[in-house]
């Protein structure tokens, strides 16, 4: 029934005029600022930002990333970045970025919202961001690794609702096809590894939403999956 | 500019007429279970549930509590009931359960879904949930608290938008005008402690949805207030 699940966007660039006019930017919720942490220096080498929902789970991720990469050190040293706030984790293994999300899309907005402008000011290029998880699925066996080509919406329409200031504004959920098919093409050189590229449905709520109950078996993030 | 927010709910029961039946209820993002936890043992006595965004916000509050009613034991060594997972906090002293929901709704629907069930179980009686917050404000001085009666969305409605299978229901967001009541009296009979009854909005974004930037300094909830 259930499904890693994995998606990858390409980051390229912001197009906000004010922020580069900004005597400081905050970034609260990382507990990170402009004028208080050399952002260059601490992450101008990332190519890659791995998220998840839960802090564990992404500290894992970043020491089984510092053993993949064959870091010198011991993974079991690596920092919480964002150690000065309770809101996000964040750990980096030479040019890979794991960070925790929370649970829910507004969770992952404010993370997001702040990840984007640390790569700006950090002037990273060609950035690869990935969301990895698990999720409930139809229609795939357990243990499939589903890439994400589009995400949608309880409606199964591949579009994301945002209210800006009382407007609903609709942002599409297509993700990026290269990213996609590097994955899938990575996955088939792994032994035991079965991959398909499908959808996710993301839901604003783990229990109305999709109706998860004591029947089912419960996982840590709001997509269902769908080919 | 800034205000604390508070909202009182009255929680009469649980209309779920599966609930009673079932051989286990696995409340996951709490690390509890009916079969491994003697739930009403541990949570029998709770007669109010207090929550908040940040993990160390909720321990400190439980910490404060600990102090004003005057408990035996060390404050410093509260345990945190939810260990066994990284999703939530929870803090139990005397009759105060105090528990961190992460950013945004749907971390707070799911920790409330959860709760629910959780007084459920433990045969709780006429329990009060408040929420606690900080918050941008309109109209009020800096420092008011402000207990609020009605949550409203990005539109100004009373209400509250949730998705139950692909259908969208639409729920009223009054609180209990007892409790805010009462919570107001109480702060009347403190020094220097400004305090209102208003209304409090609640946006899915931190960001775009009440459009906060570097002019403004942040502050770690959803909600804008306005009397």
């Amino acid at each position: 029934l259930f499904k890693r699940w994995l998606s990858g966007w390409k980051c390229d660039g912001v197009k906000n005029p004010y922020l580069d006019t900004m005597e400081e930017d905050i970034l609260y919720h990382f507990s990170l600022s402009t004028k208080t942490h050399n952002l260059p220096e601490m992450f101008g080498d990332i190519k890659f930002v791995c998220v998840g929902g839960s802090a564990n789970r992404m500290k894992a991720f970043a020491q089984f990333m510092h053993n993949e990469l064959e870091l010198p050190g011991n993974p079991e040293d690596i920092r919480d970045i964002c150690e000065g706030t309770d809101r996000y984790c964040m750990f980096k293994v030479g040019p890979v970025l794991s960070i925790s999300h929370g649970m829910g899309v507004p969770s992952i907005s404010i993370m997001l919202h702040e990840l984007i402008k640390l790569l700006h000011h950090a002037q990273c290029r060609d950035v690869v961001l990935f969301r990895l998880g698990t999720s409930g699925g139809v229609g795939l066996a357990p243990g499939t690794v589903v890439v994400t080509d589009k995400a949608v919406d309880y409606s199964f329409q591949p579009q994301f609702e945002q209210v800006v200031l009382g407007k609903v504004i609709t942002r599409s959920t297509e993700l990026d096809e290269g990213v996609a098919s590097e994955l899938l093409q990575c996955s088939s050189e792994l032994p035991n590894l079965p991959a398909v590229i499908g959808n996710t449905m993301c839901t604003h709520d783990f229990y109305e939403g999709i109706k998860k109950n004591h029947t089912l078996v419960h996982c840590g993030c709001f997509q269902v999956l769908y080919k």
